[in-house]
């Protein structure tokens, strides 16, 4: 998978990441990844539901995976943050 | 399945559902559903993943769906709210 069918969620507006998918599918993109971590993840499901139901036609999940993931904070030490990442297709 | 199966992600801290989870395995479930809403979900997801790597051995994440759910509001509207539901099971 090309790194640039992947969209990392933020603090941007919901909007923000549904129209980045649409643009991808757009550009003849097959599939797209979305990725959040933490508090983000619900916004990440939000922008999935969203782009799949109103604005890209055909679009299906075709997978989600949860994860933990190690992130280095300031001080040395190292915290888990749960991320998730979930495959929307076009058919 | 059981609805007794399922745990419904709310305010309490992470814990407490990890707890319940652990709880239902042990009086020998074959899987657990994990569902929330909303902002929610992020929760949900911090549960699978604490319970899945930390309290229950052998568990592994069997499925995650994502969908949008029509709640009522108090004005008699109806709003749409992004939900998750992930099924651990015990192997």
């Amino acid at each position: 998978m090309a790194e640039g069918n992947t969209i990392f969620i933020g603090r941007k507006n919901v909007m923000s990441y549904v129209l980045a998918i649409v643009t991808q599918f757009n550009n003849s993109a097959k599939e797209v990844h979305i990725r959040a971590r933490g508090n983000l993840i619900s916004r990440a499901v939000d922008v999935a539901e969203i782009a799949r139901s109103k604005f890209v036609q055909g679009a299906k999940v075709r997978g989600i995976s949860i994860s933990t993931d190690d992130v280095p904070c300031e001080d040395g030490s190292v915290s888990k943050v749960s991320a998730i990442e979930i495959i929307l297709e076009k058919l």
